[in-house]
């Protein structure tokens, strides 16, 4: 069974309400940082695993992407991403990315934004990937921050007042579902460690070429809770290119 | 003033008592995930940063190292390594890592084991390595894992009857001087961000090449307390190499 909470209609509505839904990249809190990860596309075949509302399939495309292929399990998703983020050289294409199956070498970029941690097997799909790369190819994508995921419930600890003490990690060896709580309903959600995320790339023929750890930008600051997120590291964003040997 | 918590004659005692101290590598429950990282030390010159007793120093002499440099600020470690472990192509010198300076390529390898959590500019000293490295040089070191340095107290979050919760993380982008408790001792130690250890080494010519979260071994689960160590990252693992070209 693979994840798509993204079809349950109450979940969807509430993720279509969030600023990164309704505003597009600007609206997301680590794209400034991650824009400065990806490669030139100019002339590039690129895959978006779980491409959501398609907006970096369209950043892809509009900064000369020759093709750009945004698969997402969810079906709304696919059609909010038809409908905000259309392109001729775009395609989206309904399947968990667990089962997709291209030929070797099909992409010059593998893109995927806050969508592994709804993968149970990295590994197998690390495997994947490297293989659907050409030789020097990038893979640039954002996770959840194994920090983030650990503990599962994804929530601050409180004082008897409601004031944050602290962010619980636990269970961090102990990888595989949490009971996660995003946008008030219940997710699941799959932690691994930092190890099983960088170490597998390097052992599958990646060089990393950056690792970044976004905080919130400045004019976000004034959102409310935003400032916390420098309390705690709640994405991981990691740029890696497909070694020419090997 | 750089930090020396180890001339203090309590503090020493306290640690010369703990099994990495008695038993050496092997009483080190990260040695034998840090063995797998370290090259094949034949002919090489070989740099030790914070050798502390001198068990890596050793281990690369008897590995076939040409000579082993092992620094550390304390002068009562540094007695100790003369006394465990000497050797004929090792040497020991009394210097804070800070200040160290060596002319370009002195060595192929350079190590430090847990001694960069007391380094107030891991930067700078990152590009010093860089440069005492030859082209292809080694880097391999452990240190504690940002997780654990966060909050500060490095300790547990307990409930009213002293049972363990959970580990708590906080001002984690907030990097930086931390009061923490190491045997019952205060002892100064800095937080730095993963961005800023792993990025800073990609950033200056580094290839990242193993990042290793160590679990603890099976044979010593039965030491009061390290089952709990899969419930918290202790540690990180680093090995990279100094990039031929650049």
């Amino acid at each position: 069974m693979r994840e798509n909470k993204y079809d349950d209609a109450v979940f969807f509505q509430k993720y279509s309400e969030m600023d990164r839904s309704r505003q597009g990249l600007t609206g997301a809190g680590e794209w400034h940082e991650l824009e400065k990860l990806l490669p030139d596309f100019q002339g590039l075949s690129v895959l978006d695993l779980g491409c959501g509302y398609g907006w970096h399939c369209k950043y892809a495309a509009e900064h000369g992407a020759a093709y750009v292929l945004g698969t997402d399990i969810s079906q709304k998703m696919l059609e909010a991403a038809e409908q905000k983020n259309p392109g001729p050289n775009i395609e989206y294409r309904q399947a968990a990315m667990e089962d997709l199956g291209f030929a070797d070498a099909s992409f010059d970029v593998v893109l995927s934004s806050l969508a592994f941690h709804y993968v149970a097997d990295f590994i197998s799909l690390v495997q994947n990937i490297s293989r659907w790369l050409k030789p020097g190819g990038r893979f640039v994508f954002s996770m959840e921050h194994p920090v983030f995921t650990a503990y599962g419930s994804q929530d601050w600890c409180y004082d008897e007042t409601g004031k944050i003490l602290h962010f619980p990690v636990d269970n961090y060896y102990l990888e595989g579902k949490r009971d996660a709580i995003f946008l008030g309903e219940p997710v699941t959600k799959y932690h691994r460690t930092l190890t099983t995320y960088l170490d597998t790339l390097l052992r599958n023929g990646f060089q990393l070429q950056r690792v970044v750890e976004p905080q919130p930008p400045e004019h976000m600051m004034d959102i409310p809770g935003m400032k916390d997120e420098l309390r705690r590291p709640m994405m991981l964003l990691v740029s890696a290119s497909k070694a020419v040997e090997g």
